[in-house]
Formats: C-alpha cells, sequence, structure tokens
C-alpha cells in the first residue's frame, strides 16, 4: 500500500460507533467507561503498527513512529464527546491519523518523528472544563482552578480523573510531551454551515476566535403589568432586548459574530414588568483588535440603553480567551492539500475553540483542515458528512502530513 | 358621631397588621389560619354593631345592616392578601365600610339595606384563581375549571377550602347573594403610579382594563455560537427580542399597556443561537376595541418579524377577560366625593383586577375610588400610602356611599 485507504477509515468510524455509540448518538463522555473502551479500542488498533503506545499524566494517549528526527510532526484530536454527540466530532481525525500512521509506517522512518496524540476531554462536556488534556500538555492548567468542579452527579473531577488512573496534581507534568514538536495538524468537522453553503468539502482553518463571554445585568424597577403606564416603566427585559439586538448588529458590520442565547428576566411572570433581566452574550471575532472593540461597542451601547430605559447596566465576565491565529505557512500547505485533492478550498476562520488552539498558543505551529457539517449541525446525533467527503478529508489530512514532514524538514 | 372617624380606621387597620402581618408583610393567604383569624378579628369588630354576620357558600362574609329597602348597597372588597403583600391591599375597604357602617348605624335604618362584604380569595395566590368568592357571587365560578388545583405543597383547593368549611360543589350557590343588589362600591389601593405622579391622593376609577394573555413560541433552530455565521442563523431569541420591542411601540400608541415579562431561549446557554422562544405577552386596554386592535397588531408583527427571520411563530391564549367598564353615574359620584374631600379627583383605568369587576360583569352598577400607592408599589411588603391619603380615602369612601345611597333611592 502506497497510500492512504479512505475506505478503511470510514469502516474503523463505524466500528467505533457501534462500539461507542448509538441511535442517540455518541456516548464518549470523557472519564466514563465507555470513553475508556474507545481509547482501548484505539490501542489495540496501534498495536498492529510500529508505533510506540502511552498515556500521559493528563490522560492523552499517544502513539509515536520514530522518524529519523525526535523533532515532531503531531497529529491530534478527541475521541471524547458530549453526551448525545455527533458520531465524527473529534474521533474523525484520530482515526484518520491512525490511518496515516499506517501509510507512513509502510515506509520506513519518516524524515520527522510522527506522533498522533488522542487528547483527553476536549468537550468538557461532563464537568464545563473544554481542553483538559491539550491544556495540560499547552501548559495551561492550574489544578486548583478545576479541582472542585463536579458532575450533575455530584462527583469530582480529581475523583473521576483518579477513577482512570490521573491524578489531578500531576496532569500538569504532561507539559513535556510538547518538548520536540515541530508542528501540529489537526482535521475536523467544520460543525458550521460555511463550507456547505459553499458547495466545498473541505477548508483551511485560519485559527479560532477569541471568544468574549460576559453576563449582562440590567436592573430596573419591577411593577404591575396592569396599573404601572408604559412612560412609567423602568423595564428590565425590554432594556435586554435592545441589547440583544444592538449587539446583533454590531457584529454583522464588524464581521464577527456575538450571540444572546439566553435572557433571564425576575420576577419572569406575566404580571410583572421585569425588574431585572440578565443576558448571555458570547461574542467572537478572529482578530483581538476587532474583538475589543464589539466589546467596546457593547459596553457603550448597554450604558446609552440602560440611559434611556432608566436602569442599571452591570457587567460581569464569564470567561475570554484571545484569537488563536494558525501558522501562516501550514495553513498555506493544508489550503495546497485541499486544492490537490478537491480542486478548490476554502479559508475560514473556526468558531468552536479545538485542541489545536491550545498547542498553537503554547508555540507549536499549528494549523487545521475543516471538513463540511451537513446543516451544519454539531453536538447533536443528527451531525453528520457526506462519506465522499470524509474520503477526501482523509486524502487531504494524509497530502498535509508530507507537506508537513517536508516543511519542517527544510 | 356624626361622621365617620379616619383615625379609627388607622387604628384598626395596624391593629389587623399586627395580629395577620408582620416585617415581611401580610400573611393573610387565603384558606389558611392567618386568614381566618383576619375573618374572626372582622367578625368581632362587627358583633358591636346593630348587623347580621354570615358566611356565604363561596366563604364570603357578610355583614348587613337593614334599610328600609330589601335593595342593597354592597361596599366590598377582601382581607386575603398574597404572601408577604402590602398590609393595605384589600383590607382597606372592608376596615373603611366597617367604618361606615360604624356612622351608618348610628342614624336608624338607611335608606337602602347596605351590605359589607370581604370576598374570599380575591389574590387568587395560594391557587392561582384569582377573584374566587366575587366570581362565585357574580355566577362565574365553574368548580370542574378549579377542581384540580394545587398548592406548592400539594394540596388540593376543594381540600383547603373543606378545612374552612367551603364545599366546592355547592360555593356557585353564593350567586344568589348578588339578588338585590343596588349598587357596588369598593375602594381599594392604586397599586400604580399614576396618582402620585400627579400630585393627587384620590382617582376615581373607570373601570378595569380588558387583559389578553398569550404565550408566544418562536422556533427557529438551535445552532452553534461560535461557527454559525450571522446571516446563516434562525435565532429565536433575537425574534422574540423584536417582538417584545414591537408590541411595547404600539401599547403606547393604542393607549393601552403591554408587558413581555418573560423570554424562555432554549437551549438556553452561551455557546447556542436560541432554537426556541417562548415570549409571556400581556396586553390591557380599557376599550375592547382598542385591546383586539393591540392582539391583531401583534399577530401581525409576529408574522412579519418570523418571516425576516426565518422563524415560526405559534401563538397560544393563557387567559384572557374583557374590559369591565363602571357605571357611568356611580363613577361620577366616586368623583363627585373625592373633589369635596381633596378638592381635586383623576379619572383612571385599573390595569389589575378587582372584586368590582366580578360584581359589575354580573349587572350590578359598580365603582371604585383609589387611593394613591407610594412609589406605585403593590404586593410586595414595601407597598404603603401616607396616612393623611388614608383619612381623605375613608372620607371620600363614606360620602360616596351616601352618594351612592340618594342615587339608588331616587
Amino acid at each position: 500500500m502506497t497510500t492512504v485507504d479512505p475506505a478503511r477509515v470510514l469502516r474503523d468510524l463505524r466500528e467505533l460507533h457501534e462500539l461507542t455509540g448509538g441511535p442517540d448518538g455518541a456516548r464518549r463522555l470523557c472519564w466514563t467507561p465507555v470513553w475508556l473502551r474507545a481509547r482501548e479500542w484505539l490501542a489495540e488498533r496501534l498495536a498492529a503498527l510500529p508505533v510506540d503506545v502511552e498515556l500521559d499524566e493528563a490522560g492523552n494517549q499517544w502513539a509515536t513512529l520514530r522518524g529519523r528526527s525526535p523533532r515532531a510532526l503531531l497529529i491530534g484530536s478527541h475521541l471524547d464527546s458530549v453526551a448525545g454527540g455527533g458520531w465524527l466530532d473529534g474521533c474523525l481525525n484520530v482515526v484518520a491519523g491512525l490511518e496515516v500512521l499506517r501509510r507512513l509506517a509502510m515506509f520506513g522512518p519518516p524524515p520527522l518523528t510522527v506522533r498522533l496524540v488522542s487528547w483527553a476531554d476536549e468537550e468538557g462536556a461532563r464537568f464545563g472544563r473544554s481542553l483538559f488534556g491539550s491544556g495540560a500538555a499547552a501548559g495551561h492548567l492550574d489544578p486548583d482552578e478545576v479541582r472542585g468542579l463536579r458532575d450533575a452527579g455530584g462527583v469530582s473531577l480529581p475523583e473521576a480523573l483518579a477513577a482512570c488512573g490521573v491524578d489531578l496534581d500531576r496532569a500538569p507534568d504532561a507539559a513535556r510531551r510538547l518538548e520536540g514538536a515541530a508542528a501540529y495538524l489537526e482535521l475536523h468537522i467544520e460543525q458550521g454551515p460555511v463550507l456547505e453553503r459553499l458547495g466545498l468539502p473541505l477548508g483551511a482553518v485560519l485559527g479560532t476566535f477569541g471568544v468574549e463571554r460576559h453576563v449582562l445585568r440590567f436592573t430596573g424597577q419591577s411593577a404591575h403589568a396592569g396599573s404601572t403606564p408604559m412612560d412609567a416603566r423602568r423595564d428590565a427585559l425590554a432594556a435586554g432586548a435592545r441589547f440583544a439586538l444592538a449587539v446583533r448588529d454590531a457584529a454583522v458590520r464588524l464581521g464577527g459574530v456575538a450571540t444572546v442565547g439566553r435572557m433571564t428576566a425576575r420576577p419572569g411572570i406575566f404580571t410583572a414588568v421585569a425588574g431585572e433581566c440578565e443576558v448571555a452574550l458570547d461574542q467572537r471575532h478572529l482578530d483581538a483588535g476587532a474583538l475589543a472593540v464589539m466589546l467596546a461597542e457593547a459596553r457603550a451601547v448597554s450604558s446609552a440603553i440602560a440611559a434611556e430605559e432608566r436602569v442599571e447596566a452591570a457587567w460581569e465576565r464569564t470567561w475570554r480567551i484571545d484569537p488563536v491565529p494558525f501558522h501562516p505557512d501550514l495553513v498555506d500547505l493544508c489550503e495546497r492539500s485541499i486544492v490537490e485533492v478537491a480542486g478548490r478550498c476554502h479559508r475560514l476562520p473556526s468558531g468552536p475553540l479545538h485542541d489545536a488552539a491550545e498547542v498553537a498558543r503554547a508555540g507549536v505551529p499549528a494549523a487545521m483542515l475543516f471538513v463540511q457539517s451537513l446543516r451544519g449541525l454539531s453536538h447533536t446525533r443528527e451531525a453528520d458528512t457526506l462519506a465522499e467527503h470524509l474520503e477526501l478529508a482523509v486524502r487531504a489530512l494524509d497530502r498535509a502530513v508530507t507537506l508537513t514532514l517536508e516543511w519542517a524538514s527544510a
């Protein structure tokens, strides 16, 4: 065999889904027996190859094909899923990377060492902490920040980790695993509608959006819905509604995305003007400056609306992360690979975060390839991708690996 | 004594509050021991007067001062309160009416029989059914419609009634209590800010608003907040926000009130465009035609927004009631009484419903007087009214009783 076998990747993916998914979607919630079963399945497949397989201190699973140099090209993604998630989310690249290792192993030592990594708990679906394993490897995990996290059943993160042989306090030691990393590639489903709308199977990812996440609380005066004339109201929900529409307009104008996914009014009944309204705001942009402008404009517009509606506006940051642009050379190589196998390529930012962002933040040149998601669906059992697009994706990843090995050797 | 003693009304109100309220507000939730205690307190005061006191089949408490005619002027309101409610809500008129009976009793039989009624469960605070007692008296209570109601502790309405000696199936028999009623007067706190803004202690009430209450459900498509470009979204919350602002504008234009007190988005998280948004809409107007226009416009605007946002809009009516205009002659008499005692009067509609609306719907000429509420507050322990305004209110009610007796005798 001189090339990858995309059909085998599809067979492997289906086998994994039969084992760890079902009619309600993927069940590979991290730190659970089903996830461990997926990890074991991967280890069984890797056992047929001349690779060293090991688990690191953060629960990440590594397969190392030694090359002529200790410098390494990493191919990474995750086996864990959200509950009832899509069958391809994360595991596509793990299985495709397995196929790339099979192909490389046929030709003796590659110029660089090649390492496949299956990161632990990318989704954070059980404890709310995303990018656990890749964050640890990138040096961004502080055990004290996550020690108190509990799942819906009351199990603590340290307990769940211990049940999988991971000691939370030693997890940061996984950081040494990125030593010698020369480049990082990741193939992932898009999880959005952009490629489908363009009629393209594949895209080269420019980087991951920066995110600003805030809770904005408008406080007016709760009042009787019947006895309070319209001009006497201090309606916090109306302020929230105006704000939600204003940040939406600004996102369109500034080329980012902004989402108000929840507005919680109090007392929250038919018969009362809302005295309080909490707005959950998520803003994203690939450009740090543009994201800062989006946030500054949102703050300004909240003050203007508050003054007009005679309410107070208070901001509280929930979370933020800077944009992570990928390495321009690697983005070029991904694009070239895609054009070679599919004729055309689209460059697009990634709205969702990915393990690649953690690796890139650690200073390793990184890039990603996206394959089209049908109807843009994600994190649902209905998420899917055409088989022909998956096959093109495997070929493009394989080609990107070859080009990146050349680039890193130069 | 040739006139009412407003200071005694204040003393009585304070005594009742000491007995059945406290630092957290009134505790006279209907069908509870505290409410029964208030009823008993009233019976003790009435025992000193030449009146017949009885309970009807719906738990309403009647005190009858026989006059020269069996035709009766009714003075009514309620002792029951919401949990932690204002100290004057409802009981003001019961206690003021008691004082009016005291004054009338000094002069031998009045031209008409005068009956003070303390309606049961005006608030509906425990079982969600307002105007229970007055509704029963007005012939608007269907036991089968309320039989299944339960309080937060799981107690059924029939059980709670039985504990107070009321048989739900016999409650509609209270309807015969309105036979011979020639007029109905009710004094109540405004529960809104209108009189305070005008600097007036008292107002004559034109009637109660008609109410249209709907849940409107916008259905779009839940999507990833990061990966879904702004122009690919079908955002149900944005549709809800536009709708909330549009119905607000229409209420201002059409002279009614409209309130969106709650918007519930699903999945309701930071990271997802809302695929569904439920909007709780309450619209009120004193004019039935104008209310119908408000509703029709809201339906039209929901369709227009739905089309523009590429979402669906579905309406479900939760409740409605027609406007109830009060009797023009009695409104005039209330105004005259107010002008006599306070110099000036303002005519205003009532946003909240009142027992008077049930009585008026039953064909009895009815009207109400409002006394100013400080800061427009209602249904909270902070609801209050200046003592000097309460005293004016007692005098105005007494004067309205005199004028109404004359009117009804003519």
